[in-house]
């Protein structure tokens, strides 16, 4: 990058918010996948307004601007694959306000969503989205990748809580779409079309968000099932009994074996499959539900069913579920993440599929995920050393679209497509729609300075 | 339009398919609002294919093309201002699948909604959006122009349970948009963009929908304030109370007074203003959580408070409210109905101003709706014939909309801006964000057939 653009950037968010050291850069290279790529500038703005000379300067000298948060991200989609400055948002993070009259809350994108979640409780009130990464990840990221997390099943995902937007768009423009309102219908949904576009439309500088009441109880149940089947036929009684459980997550036996000692007791040796399961509502309504679904586990076979007694008993569950992706880096060094997502009623296939795709392979594949909305996390082993694996891993990722295409599914629930997933975009999306997305990529961003190189397969078409 | 044009329609969709004559395209020519347009022909399309043929030859002969279902739109959107041919989609009327194992339903957008809430109903499932209109409005102009009801406040508006779109293009090609699965982020979200873009982006012609568990119990309350303040100062209390209503609609004296005899009790003289407040879930727990909200209501100063002993007795209070809307015509003969939004907490400020608007231009403004989430239906009643009357109108809906906005509402909740609001757009989309609508409706439609005239305000520019 040319020094006259650089000292343009440092004018404009000060020296010390801009890296140019090759050390740096590479810090801000990669995300939680396994790509990475050199960004010629990394620049931490402090303003909205800071993020649109950015841009504009892009847009004047061609250049990529890639936005970023915590780096969280499952698809490489903060991964400047073509180089450019990445724009760290992590100075924007700031909670402007917690309304309890209206509701809402309006933050900035680089607040980490455990501490906007913990502020929001302090006042009574609730916002449900929680990814495994809660703890690190910005709310930022969450709207770009539409993040989900287990009590989807109940609350929906952070689509369903974005009322409206402060964006600034690929041409500098600073815009705001959508409302402080519960409702609204005015133009075409600007908002939700920000919702997972992967920092490909903007960079969001301020979010409002709905907020809920916080439910006055939760209860948590953990049971343990000797067969894959049984726990899969048991995720669709529940889900078809109308006893609404707020999460119902499923971890297979190689999973368990990865946590075990973080759970908070024993499982008979013999556990294929353990289902958790949360329960929100007033305290008596949810001590009813959580008998009718402990009981209906136990007639489906389960072994142990534990209802957990105290908060902290529930949170060490909680705790074991949140760890699982890291954890199963114990059984091989490497690992490719899908977070596949079928019909309700298609899990049990789905579940058995994956068997067979593990069998005919010769990988070990675990899965775990949310099982009440068919987003299921489906981990791919290997070790990088091993030639035989090395190779298998493209083939099973292959065998898993196609399945999940067969079974009406989509290749990704919460992760994004990014640049792990752009060269299978042509198994869900016709040419038609590919070449309409594309269209609208070019109406949002004519000289495709944002975030280039994601969700769509190969260069664009001339 | 010129014969061969017409024999071409009627080769694609056959000759009684076609309407030609000044009565029956008059028939055709406006909607629930007071505007109306002559279209040059109307068709009836029997699928997906002849919908496309219609969509490919107003692009090569460059005639509109206006979408439509039951012509019970509120904001012109399905008036073909700019002539054109009506594509009336009342043919593609199947229910297609109510899948119990997937939790979904696959219609066609003919299908009246009614018929398919209780089609869903007879499988032990639900489908909650419910606009007043239900038993003549269809699910396709639902999407369209994203349709919402009493029940949003629980349970979300249209937007919220389209998982899945079929759509013929404005340039013609048939592309699927979204997933049959819970979660989805597979590429932009074209379905939700899809969702309130009244008939500008396409002809949807495949709803996939997702359903939800009946709740075994729904119970409605009634409660009677004897000033509009106590009436909107105890919505706010009940939706801080974490006592999650289903609904919590009400009703201004004017209102009550034209359906008081529908109603089955009946109200003390000085009635201000009614809560008509509906709760959901298990028995037990709803008649526990409806007994809190009673007290809260007695609490500030309501009386009388009635539970609903039977269904009937609550199918009453609600059959009251959904005439409400034509019911106004007893106290003048016309009226302009528009439906904003505030933030919850501004509820009691919105009706407070409008109290001052009737006042200020010698009008009658009764409001009524959606309490729960602010979207309140405010309706200005004049008689055409008395000239000062006329010309206050358009003064208080600037009045009114520069209230909402000053408030930080919406101009639309759930009514769309069609033709009616389109001169009011740049009251809440900046220059910026209009521009950028217009290049995305440009990326989906470059002649400009699908629908022209509507959103938009005046012509677009060159």
């Amino acid at each position: 990058m040319q020094d006259h653009l650089i000292n343009y950037l440092k004018q404009q968010v000060g020296p010390e918010h801009v890296l140019t050291s090759p050390e740096e850069r590479w810090t801000y290279a990669y995300d939680a996948t396994d790509r990475a790529a050199m960004p010629d500038a990394v620049v931490f703005p402090g303003s909205a307004a800071e993020v649109a000379a950015i841009v504009r300067l892009a847009n004047a000298h061609r250049f990529p601007v890639v936005p970023r948060g915590a780096g969280t991200g499952r698809s490489g989609g903060s991964v400047p694959i073509e180089g450019g400055v990445v724009v760290v948002l992590t100075r924007l993070n700031r909670i402007l306000e917690i309304s309890k009259n209206d509701l809402v809350a309006v933050v900035e994108p680089g607040v980490i969503l455990g501490k906007l979640k913990a502020a929001v409780e302090a006042e009574g009130l609730y916002y449900p989205p929680d990814p495994a990464s809660a703890e690190f990840c910005t709310i930022g990221g969450n709207v770009a990748e539409c993040a989900g997390g287990a009590v989807a099943v109940q609350y929906g995902v952070t689509r369903d809580y974005v009322l409206g937007l402060e964006v600034v768009l690929p041409t500098g423009e600073l815009i705001e779409a959508g409302t402080r309102t519960m409702k609204g219908v005015v133009g075409y949904d600007l908002t939700r079309l920000f919702l997972g576009s992967e920092g490909t439309l903007g960079i969001i500088t301020r979010i409002t968000l709905r907020l809920v009441s916080k439910p006055p109880a939760r209860q948590t149940l953990a049971a343990g099932f000797d067969t894959m089947e049984a726990a899969a036929a048991t995720v669709s009684l529940i889900l078809r009994s109308g006893l609404t459980p707020t999460a119902l997550e499923f971890m297979d036996h190689v999973t368990l074996g990865c946590v075990q000692e973080m759970l908070p007791f024993a499982l008979p040796a013999g556990t294929a499959a353990l289902l958790l399961i949360a329960v929100d509502g007033q305290p008596q309504d949810v001590a009813d539900r959580v008998g009718r679904i402990a009981q209906c586990c136990r007639d489906q076979g389960a072994s142990p069913v534990l209802e957990s007694k105290t908060p902290e008993e529930a949170e060490g569950l909680w705790r074991a579920r949140k760890v699982v992706s890291p954890a199963l880096l114990k059984v091989k060094p490497h690992k490719v993440s899908e977070d596949v997502v079928v019909p309700l009623g298609s899990i049990p296939a789905l579940i058995s599929a994956l068997q067979d795709i593990a069998r005919g392979r010769g990988l070990i594949i675990p899965s775990y995920g949310h099982a009440g909305d068919g987003n299921i996390h489906v981990n791919i082993l290997y070790d990088q050393q091993v030639e035989r694996e090395r190779q298998a891993v493209p083939l099973a990722v292959e065998d898993l679209f196609t399945m999940v295409r067969k079974l009406n599914g989509t290749l990704s629930g919460e992760h994004g497509i990014g640049l792990t997933k752009a060269p299978y975009l042509g198994m869900e999306l016709s040419p038609a729609a590919l070449a309409l997305q594309r269209r609208l990529k070019a109406a949002f961003d004519p000289l495709n300075i944002m975030n280039p190189g994601k969700i769509f397969p190969g260069p664009p078409p001339p």
